[in-house]
C-alpha cells in the first residue's frame, strides 16, 4: 500500500468519526446553523494529516486506532477552525476552500465565528471527555499539549505574526529567523503536538517522547517549506490553489529569502532528520517515514 | 462588609492573577500586538462575578482562595474572549465597553478575533496545568465542565441562538421558552459553571454539588432577567450602556413578553430558590446569598 492509499484510507476512518461527532453529543445538541456551519467547517475533505499522525504515533506504542481516535478528531477539530477563522474577510478574505466556499461564504461572517470557537471547544471538550482515554493523567496531558501549541505562544501566536507582517511591517521585511519562527508557531507546532499526543496516548517513556517530539518537529518544518515550494512552482491544476498567492499578498516566504535549491537542499535535510529520529522504532515506523516522505515531495 | 465591597476586594486579587498571565506562561510568550490586544481584552475593569463564584463555591468546601485562582482566572477568559468577539463588526457591532474602546476598536477585527480564540485556548491550558490542582482527576473535570458549558451546546450557542433571532428570524417572534433556553445557554452556563467548578475543587459529594448547581442555575436566570430588566429601565448615567439597546436591535427579552411586574416576581422565586439551594451550608454560604440578592437588584 503506498502512503497516499494509507493517508486515504485513514481519512475514511477519521472522517466517519468527525461526521459522528453532529450525530451525538455538544456538536448535535447545539442549535442547527451553527450546527451545519460546524459541519461545513470539519467535514470539507481535508488530508487528515494531523489525525493521521495521531493514529501512527499512537500505533508505534501499540494503541489500536480505535483507542485513538477521539484524540485524532481533537487535533482536527483545531486544525479546521483555525482555517474557519483564517478565510474570514478581516484575515486572508478567503471565498474558496478545497473547492468549497469558506465558512463564512457559505453562511456569513459571525457563523463563522462561532462556529471556530464552537470547534475550539468541542476540542477540549473530546479530551476531557472519560471515554477518550481512561485515564485522567493522559487526559490533562493531552489537553495541556494541545492547548499549549494551538494557543497565543503556538499556533494562533503564529497567525497573529503572519498577519502582522502582512499588514501592518511591510517596511520591515522579515529574516529568515522570523519566518522560521512564525512557520514553527502556525504551522508546525499542532503537526508536532499531533506526533506527541500519540506518544502520550502510548503512555511513551521519556527518550521516546523526545524521539517523536524530534520527528514531529523536522516533519513539520519540512511541511511548511514545501507548502511554500508549492505557492511559487506548483501547478494551480492539481493544488487548486493559486500561484504566488503568498508573494500576492506580501507574505515572505523561505523560497524568496533562500530561492527554491537551498529550500530543496534544507528538505532532503529534515527527511533525514526524520529517519534518524525514528530509527529506533524500527520497522513499525515505515507508515511515519512514508509521511515525512510524503510531506517533503507533494504536489497539492 | 457589604457584598459591593466583597466583590470589590476580590476583584483586585483576581486582576492581580489575570495580570500575572502576562508576566509568565504562554500569554507573556505571545507576540506582543496579539498579547497587548489580550491583556485589553481581559483587564478591561468588569465586576468578576464569575471568579468570584468560583472562589466562593470552593471556600465553602474549604478550598483557600489561593488555590482556587486559577481556575478563577480561567472562567474569565471565557468570559473575556467570548465579549471580544461578541463585540465584532459582523455580531454586535459594540465599539465601547465598560467606558473604553472594544478590542477590535482598539486594535483591529483580525487581532480581536486571534485575541479571542487566544484566550479561549488559555482556560484549557491553565485548567490542564498540574500548578493548578495537583489532581489530574480534578483538572480533567474542570476541563469538561467549562467546555461544555461554553461551547455549542452552551454559551457560544446561546450567542448563535441570539444572534439568529436578531440578524434572520424577524419574522418568527420567540416564545419565553425560545429566550430562556437563549439565555440559559448564553449566560446561564458560565455562571452555573463556575459555581461548580468551585464545588469540583472542593472535591463536594454528590449532594452537595447538586445543591451548588440548583444554586448557579437559579442565580444565572436571575442574572439575565435582571440585565433585562436594566436594559429596559436602567438609569444610563449608572449603567453606563444606552436604555432599550436591546430593543433598538430587535432582541426580545423577557420584560417584552413578560412585563416588568412579572419578571420583579420571578426575580424573588429565584432569590428563594438559591436560599433553599444554599440552606445545607448555613452561615458559611453568607457571600453567595449576598451575591444572588446582589444580583437581582444591581442597578448597573
Amino acid at each position: 500500500m503506498t502512503f497516499a492509499q494509507t493517508l486515504a484510507a485513514r481519512a475514511e476512518q477519521i472522517d466517519a468519526r468527525l461526521a459522528n461527532l453532529f450525530v451525538a453529543g455538544p456538536a448535535a445538541a447545539s442549535p442547527a446553523r451553527l450546527r451545519d456551519a460546524m459541519r461545513h467547517a470539519l467535514l470539507g475533505g481535508g488530508k487528515r494529516l494531523r489525525p493521521l499522525l495521531v493514529l501512527e504515533t499512537a500505533k508505534l506504542f501499540n494503541v489500536a486506532a480505535e483507542d485513538a481516535l477521539a484524540t485524532a478528531s481533537a487535533v482536527e477539530c483545531i486544525h479546521c477552525y483555525s482555517l474557519a477563522h483564517d478565510d474570514l474577510p478581516a484575515m486572508d478574505n478567503d471565498e474558496i476552500r478545497r473547492g468549497r466556499p469558506t465558512v463564512w461564504k457559505a453562511f456569513d461572517e459571525w457563523t463563522a465565528v462561532l462556529a471556530g470557537d464552537g470547534l475550539l471547544t468541542l476540542a477540549f471538550e473530546i479530551l476531557a471527555d472519560p471515554a477518550t482515554n481512561p485515564d485522567p493523567v493522559v487526559r490533562s496531558e493531552l489537553v495541556l499539549l494541545l492547548a499549549s501549541a494551538s494557543g497565543a505562544a503556538g499556533m494562533v501566536g503564529g497567525q497573529a505574526l503572519d498577519l502582522a507582517w502582512e499588514k501592518l511591517d511591510h517596511n520591515a521585511p522579515p529574516t529568515p529567523e522570523d519566518i522560521r519562527q512564525l512557520q514553527s508557531m502556525k504551522t508546525g507546532a499542532l503537526i508536532s503536538c499531533a506526533c506527541e499526543m500519540g506518544a502520550v496516548l502510548g503512555r511513551a517513556n521519556e527518550d521516546a517522547r523526545r524521539a517523536i517530539r524530534a520527528y514531529g518537529s523536522a516533519l513539520g518544518y519540512a511541511f511548511q517549506i514545501a507548502d511554500d515550494l508549492l505557492d511559487a512552482e506548483g501547478d494551480p491544476a492539481i493544488t487548486g490553489k493559486a500561484v504566488a498567492k503568498d508573494k500576492a499578498l506580501g507574505k515572505a516566504t523561505l523560497v524568496d529569502l533562500w530561492g527554491p535549491q537551498r529550500c530543496r537542499d534544507v528538505l532532503a535535510e529534515l527527511q533525514a532528520d526524520c529517519r534518524n529520529a525514528l530509527a529506533p522504532f524500527g520497522a513499525s515506523a515505515t507508515t511515519l517515514l512514508a509521511a515525512a516522505e510524503f510531506v517533503a515531495t507533494r504536489d497539492r
